[in-house]
């Protein structure tokens, strides 16, 4: 995946399934390794120690990810759809690569680094669609 | 709902479900009429008469609707979470008047009108989020 437009993207929209079949969605800031996204998550200024993306993600580990600009000018408009399969990364090394790459991209990142676990989609299908 | 961050908001992300099961992703512009959110589609520049994301509002109807904001200052972060249950309207008053809203907010569709179906989503929650 070397889209430019992707790798710039700042934010990104996580969609997961809910228990009951729902579609759920949260923004998230990412970071491209190959063809793996990561995305981290902070857990300690929740009152629990669970996170509904989390939980969705280790239950049904399909997910979509959404990269899209809005313009006015609606000739300008784009996105990319990537689809991938979702794994949980509670510890271990590619934890800690995540975690640096998510830092080099933000440097929120690099002053209270994210200490919860590190999603990572491995992409299987990438869309991009632009107006013009 | 009478929440200005997301009456103002000029795109969201609508979040679907494939026949498969995954969770299907597209920006959409929209207008809100009281608890209900309206969104059009152009079928013409399209090869076929259908479209993937009404299509999957037609089968499951449980659709989420995500409005965020992201800003490099993340403390100033947001984003407003809608559930809701979608109705295709095909032709008929209601997708007349959500044109009309539609025409009223953007410029862009007074000037090409979209010619597809209208999804409406009445919404059923609404959840807010802010790093402040």
């Amino acid at each position: 995946m070397h889209e430019p437009r992707l790798t710039a993207a700042r934010v990104a929209r996580l969609a997961t399934t809910d228990p009951d079949g729902r579609p759920h969605l949260v923004p998230i800031v990412f970071a491209l390794d190959g063809d793996t996204l990561y995305s981290a998550v902070n857990l300690k200024p929740k009152r629990s120690r669970t996170l509904r993306r989390i939980e969705n993600a280790r239950a049904r580990p399909d997910v979509t990810v959404l990269v899209d600009h809005y313009d006015e000018d609606w000739e300008r408009l784009w996105w990319i759809r990537l689809r991938g399969r979702a794994r949980v990364l509670d510890d271990g090394k590619e934890r800690e690569r995540a975690l640096a790459l998510l830092a080099a991209k933000y440097p929120q990142y690099r002053e209270v680094p994210p200490d919860g676990p590190v999603l990572a989609v491995d992409v299987t299908q990438v869309r991009t669609w632009s107006a013009t």
